[in-house]
């Protein structure tokens, strides 16, 4: 199985969309690691998805790892600039 | 000295505000660690403040260790119930 299909890229919409994906994600394939990844704004919701999905929904679930990281991204339109951006990842494991 | 001290609160000013208060903390004091500390929105801030300080300014630096967490706040203006908002702690250590 390729690792792509155990990541979960959280973008704009409600955390609860992404803790489904991550819920389904371990209940489709028999992995016991699912990775968040996201960077901008949408940071905050990765680590709502963690906390969420972890408390609410799969209490044997833990954080095995956080890596942090820069990208550079593309100038926005009218800009000259490349932009420097925030990403992280957060491994979950299933205990 | 109060473990308080190398504790940088991150809010909703820009982040290069912050990433000076690490590097203030790391140079006023003779520690080897600063922990940033922030909730909400303000998590993707920390990240920006632990990418930029570590990047441009001290390259030293190393993120030894990340927590997650869950708090419970006090219900907005007009609103019954208490919210759940995410936390995250980043240690930065001086290698």
């Amino acid at each position: 199985m390729s690792k792509e299909q155990n990541t979960v890229y959280i973008g704009r919409k409600p955390a609860m969309n992404y803790v489904l994906a991550v819920i389904t994600s371990f209940h489709s394939s028999d992995t016991k690691e699912v990775t968040l990844k996201a960077r901008g704004q949408a940071i905050t919701t990765a680590v709502d998805v963690a906390e969420i999905t972890n408390r609410r929904f799969m209490k044997d679930l833990k954080v095995s790892g956080i890596t942090l990281g820069t990208e550079e991204m593309p100038p926005r339109e009218g800009e000259n600039r490349s932009r420097m951006v925030s990403t992280i990842e957060i491994k979950l494991t299933r205990g």
